[in-house]
């Protein structure tokens, strides 16, 4: 393998064109190839612009040249198990989007071919890059404030998304409370073993067609006995409220949000500071130039991912479990779902 | 009635003191009698220098007096809804601290004694005076946010007492979460109709003796629709953690701790502010004299009581459901113990 | 003298009965004789409901009052000097708001009665009394953080008062950085030995009639070689604007401002938080409080005052300075006005 | 010329280096050429990491190389002005660091030629493009808060340099406050009429010899009546201070300092949050890429510079004033030094 990482990218939506811009600027990367189904004039511009290559709508393309040192996974949900194995065969690195497939079959049998090619695979929670969490999981790791206690996660989106957006998101759980499930496992360094979910329908009632909620609190127990709450909005209205917090055996660790600015304008109507950042572009921006990095590094000194394959899929498991304890009212154990 | 209120105080423990100071220095009251059951020369002393004229050993000789206008009942628990019968038999009105009792059967007949007779009972949820969670409940209140979407209560005491002293205390949901449930009811303006508890012992593994946890997190349903979560420690070690949090339509309203004072001290070690304050005497310091005040205000006018004997049951029961949901590992509904 | 201290009124405006409610309150004072030239119903009323014995229009009254141990002067300012004499005279105690008089030579006359009586006298600069600011000296004195680099006040009252008002206030210099010039040589622990000041008319162009500014920033220079800052407005318009920062050799300790609550808004339109206390009244309000505990501490232990005559002089010197300079467009020395 | 700017960078220092990686991530620059005097191995390997063709330790083989479009200028102050004569006599567009010149006659005939040659010249007073720093500004500028009466600008180094390296730093006004002087300008939208400055020696004596201070404090006139005040440390200890705030007619807009992280941890011994990002390559890393990405558009659309030369030469007049202000003791006119 060369010095400057040879990457290939598979989708180039709104979140692959996010890692494309990065890549581009990383030292030790090359975007040489992206490969996107619906080819726009618009998608080949942002390519060409970025000094691509190789411009294609065949991810074939992309899997077949043997240039190619790793790819990142950015197309949608249901092609990335099939992806992965596909890379995997191939024998590229994989950095991949969360989550990996809906389906433990599909994941496991990925993360199979996975471990038989001996390649990297990067799960993209890329909240786990970003200063402010690491910080919290830092300290608890440290053990400067004894073993956890409580474990809690704010995740707020500023707004929902149209319901139609959402038919093939896999439900909240799935597709927005995966960071948050991702987050606890991350931020107390232990295993979920059972969730608790209570959901809601308080923004948009056309949710319920999808068999779905937009406001949800999932209580969580841990392996090591300490216990958490994640609590999600669809629709915060203020921004992107990002919030975490781990109370000890010694004390407390929290953060709270990046704002817009650190104003504060007083006058006699009121006080005015900043509203928190508006979305994850703006909020993990930072955090998503440390993520590729940090895969670009652990595949250039075959050190182990940041996150694997196996944190993938029990953010799997653990979405499954709320929903199913959602929909029957009750507590499920992880292991029900497993 | 005088238009000075003659108060008769029973039970002089650290929280009837607390009262008894009070009562002192507002405008409209006069602190004209004291009955400790344990009544100490250092409890006679602290009774003299109010210039309380009756101090005496039995509680009769309040409820026997004529001119008493009204009791503060700062005893134990167990005796709350027999004395507040006996007030009310008396035709005095009563202050009585929460909770009114354990079991909702001599709750229901003391508040029927109270209704026969026609006199005030206000429930010393001392919270709702406070001018911070005030805020977020009239914020929620007055519409301007839109419906309340998600309620959150965090309350952590300081430091957890030793389990001895616990053994009377009914419990953590009936003892100090009970301040919480209120705090729910209060904040949404709804009902609660559901919780279900997760508990761990972290702090003292002592108190698994007395069937209890000293750290735990309640979910709850609310009548109008939305969700709350409720989340306790026995120790924050830093002081007394007190925030609450309506997220609705439009936004959220929150609010934090009072600080010691608002310091900032930065050096190149870090940069340091002040704890909240230390526990309750100190944080509500100004709410029980609010509350207080406005007791007297409700006698003095006729008017509602500013928390009532329902909100006193409605607590109890929802306390009630949340030991049941952790005995039993599922979700209550309020309904099933009442 | 008796174990509690029998206290006269002198003067019974806005701060005089300010100071007449809490003595009301404090268990070893008694509030036993109130003068007040203009004696209306409704000042009459107000003294009788704090069960006022002696309620006069003539402050003589109060002086020829063997009973009287100690006085709270609380007249116009040009009184104070003269009725510090008398009081010093009849062996009474004297509190004595700020400042003591415009001319130094009054007040060292006044001072010098003072020593020959050999009775207490403490001047009213409340300030020094508040949580917040006490912290910063504190901070400081402790050596904590190393000797002081600059010194920092910043004072802004809410709202410009009526200029006719301000017609025997002594000027901004006298009447409002006076508490500033206190502060700075509080927090400093050094002498101030010059000044220079920046005045603008930026709100009412009227007080212009008064020979006054009613904006102004003065430079500090100090004995111990610290240089500092104090900067005023007459008009924040969003409260009472209260903050000191000290800057050392190890870093720096700073206060922000008491806010009416603590809560945060979050909405689509923006992010609010509450103003700072209204005014004095609000914001030092628990500072008067210990002000007056603490002068009845030091007249009942014999102690020396919290704040002594030579406090007071030096702040009239360093504002006197702080006019001349705005006059004569340059730096002046406290030496030159001493 | 081209639609991608060929850029020259001259003097490839700390800050040159900067200012060149920034280059190399925008898209519409080209940096083609670099010339450092002093052009080491590690230079020409930073040089050549960035794709730079043309490496040299003569800067003449920039302003004569035809193909550059535009010139950083990074080297020492004292080669500045004669620099940008050079460049703007070979039509090369130029950004210059702060200061152009400690001596006005050179700055004068240095924006001379740039006005013969028509070409953009951009100093490069950095903090202008800071999003805090900016809101003020904006906010002042709306009008929204009326007219400004008081500008303050606070400014802490992080830790001071050794002497020996000051030597040709031009004094703490020319090298450190002109920075503050700018922003007095900026924030007020008034240029300044008079400067009166304290200063003291408390960091490190040794600076004595350079005819210098380390710890200052400004006041300034602006020709709109407002007043302001600038206060300089050249050890902070905790990091780089950086706050500004302006009060107006209708209130008063202030920003606070960019952190570490949003970290609170909250134990028995305090509670800490972080200290402000180190220096200026942390604080001001995003308005240094906003800064070049403006100097660029307005090459590229023809419109003023974001900060011109009379920008540059006013920040000087005015540093110059505060220098005679500290030496002679008494408040300097600008129009003095002019």
């Amino acid at each position: 393998m060369s010095k400057i990482l040879n990457i290939g990218l598979i989708g180039a939506g709104r979140i692959g064109r996010l890692h494309g811009d990065i890549l581009a600027r990383l030292p030790r990367a090359k975007l040489a190839a992206v490969a996107e189904i619906n080819l726009s004039d618009d998608c080949k511009q942002w390519a060409q612009g970025l000094g691509v290559e190789k411009i294609t709508a065949n991810p074939d393309d992309v899997f077949a040249d043997k240039s190619i040192d790793a790819v990142y996974i950015c197309s949608s949900t249901e092609t990335h198990a099939d992806f992965i194995e596909r890379a995997a065969k191939a024998g590229q690195h994989i950095f991949c989007e969360k989550p990996i497939h809906t389906d433990p079959v599909a994941i496991k049998s990925a993360l199979a071919e996975v471990e038989k090619a001996g390649v990297k695979l990067h799960i993209g929670f890329v909240r786990r890059f970003d200063r402010n969490h690491k910080k919290v999981r830092d300290t608890v790791a440290s053990g400067r404030l004894g073993k956890a206690h409580i474990v809690k996660v704010i995740s707020r989106d500023p707004e929902m998304a149209p319901v139609e957006y959402m038919v093939d998101s896999g439900g909240i759980y799935m597709d927005m409370t995966i960071h948050d499930f991702d987050m606890a496992r991350y931020l107390s360094g232990s295993e979920v073993i059972e969730v608790t979910a209570y959901g809601a329908i308080m923004i948009n009632p056309a949710i319920a067609e999808q068999d779905d909620v937009d406001t949800t609190i999932v209580m969580l127990k841990f392996e090591n006995g300490a216990i958490g709450v994640i609590e999600n909005s669809r629709a915060a209205r203020y921004g992107y409220d990002q919030r975490t917090e781990v109370h000890c055996d010694k004390g407390c660790v929290q953060v709270s949000n990046d704002l817009i600015d650190n104003s504060m304008i007083s006058t006699a109507e009121g006080v005015f500071v900043e509203k928190p950042t508006w979305f994850f572009l703006e909020r993990y921006h930072a955090a998503f130039a440390t993520q590729s990095k940090d895969f670009i590094d652990c595949v250039a000194n075959n050190t182990a991912e940041p996150v694997n394959g196996m944190d993938g899929l029990m953010a799997v498991y653990i979405a499954m479990a709320a929903k199913k304890s959602l929909k029957e009212g009750r507590s499920v154990k992880i292991s029900e779902v497993m």
